[in-house]
């Protein structure tokens, strides 16, 4: 059975100080200092019991303001097209963004995090603790990013 | 405006050795030997272009066997309950998954990796290039887990 489509509904609202575009950082590593918080609605509070022992998170998350329209991209660094599976460009065909976060402070349904590379309104899908047993891998390749970051 | 609710298309599907839910690994880390491949829908390949040139990526998927049922739940790792934000576990509001795999062969429209931590048969939503410099925090704490491991 091939499962057509799947429905989600988000859990919160991030809200950054980013609302252009152009204004937002290509990924949280860049902007480690910047600051964001996360509102969760209301019923799923109870879902954050014991996330404030872990130092990261793993916030998924829907470009709303992105619309997949090619494959192929040619990114801001460097200036060869790259398949959009090779990037981590925001025109997706999911549309499902995920960034690494610092966790600040939890209060209630508002977590404080640093690391905001989303544009502000951003709708949150999903929270997942960051274990760096299952997440780190230090020693990964860069692959076409290591030529381009070099130039 | 609030978004309602946001439809994803699976792109692929995924096959692993594992058919029954009782014999997946808990996360691909446990498993880096363990291969499972990609079958990405043709119209999609042309998205993997230099993909190759990294070591690892990351798999978003969906958890279709798991359904949503409490936010707080006791894990089989440790007596203790949690909430499931703090949790990897797969029955979660957004029944959204992700794994860190490394990437093994591509051809064509096959993606063969190591570190198969999911059913087979698992609906594809996206894939990402794994990038340390935006995804490895080595130093992150392992929060709740540090003590259930101990033990």
């Amino acid at each position: 059975m091939t499962i057509k489509d799947v429905k989600i509904v988000p859990i919160g609202i991030i809200h950054t100080p980013f609302t252009l575009n152009d204004k937002i950082p290509r990924q949280g590593s860049f902007s480690k200092e910047t600051e964001g918080h996360i509102e969760l609605y209301d019923p799923y509070i109870d879902g954050l019991l014991d996330l404030d022992t872990f130092t990261h998170a793993i916030l998924i998350f829907y470009f709303h303001k992105s619309k997949f329209s090619e494959l192929v991209q040619k990114p801001k660094r460097g200036n060869k097209p790259h398949g959009i599976f090779a990037t981590r460009t925001p025109q997706r065909p999911s549309g499902i963004g995920n960034s690494i976060v610092e966790i600040k402070q939890i209060n209630d349904n508002i977590i404080r995090f640093f690391g905001a590379d989303m544009i502000d309104g951003t709708p949150l899908l999903d929270i997942k603790p960051y274990i760096s047993d299952f997440d780190s891998y230090p020693h990964a390749s860069r692959g076409w990013l290591e030529d381009a970051w070099r130039k």
